[in-house]
């Protein structure tokens, strides 16, 4: 893994791993969206390409940001479910969403806007939290994994 | 532009300006590392190819992050500045910082530690906002651009 890294620094490395079209993409999906399968997340409204979706699903493997799973009621489909490392990258996409909503509007008019935006904006915090617990406890997450 | 977002959600189309391999990197360069022109960005550890480096100071020039200028005292050289949308994009850098320390150490022994990253995690508020600050000072930017 060490050759995935271009160098020493944090930020750089931490781009390395999740920067790039897809990986935050499909975190975002598993931590709001209750994505959870391949077909869940073929379905999404990004519209990812399977062959991109698979190769993103392994390396995220890889980094331990998730973990592919059996439902006891469904032997035959996998399941995705976020690692608390996974799961940390929500500060992150926290910070994506309200960047977006001040600075990308002049791009993109069909921009989602919507009372839950503000509610962001005015406590970060919270809002945070409150999606990571929501996500634990949807995902009988009482401890990490 | 708007034929560069793949749908309306905010989180996505903020992955679809700054989700690649070198965006974000550069911003960084330009925000903690003082550089300005091509030739720091080209000289930097990351190691930028030429190409690579022209289509994004472009591509960040387009979506309004940085603006491009000269020196007063040298009308040759092109020197590239954050605007606010660029500078806002700070929580983010440091987000990806702390999560990188705390998570891709078992993957990457030779990550940069020191005391600084401690400095940021105690109080991440206030790092950002020094980051900010610090880049307004050096750069005479007392006002938007």
């Amino acid at each position: 893994m060490e050759d995935k890294f271009r160098c020493n620094c944090p930020i750089t490395s931490a781009i390395d791993v999740i920067g790039d079209k897809w990986s935050l993409v499909i975190i975002k999906q598993m931590l709001t969206e209750e994505k959870k399968t391949f077909k869940d997340f073929m379905e999404s409204e990004e519209a990812i390409a399977t062959n991109i979706l698979s190769s993103r699903l392994k390396m995220l493997e890889e980094f331990k940001l998730i973990i592919k799973g059996k439902l006891p009621e469904n032997k035959k489909t996998n399941i995705y479910t976020l690692t608390e490392k996974g799961i940390a990258l929500t500060p992150i996409i926290v910070e994506l969403l309200i960047w977006s909503d001040n600075n990308l509007r002049e791009f993109h008019s069909d921009l989602y806007a919507g009372e839950q935006l503000e509610m962001v904006k005015s406590d970060k915090e919270k809002f945070t939290k409150h999606i990571i617990e929501n996500y634990k406890k949807n995902n009988g997450l009482q401890h990490a994994i």
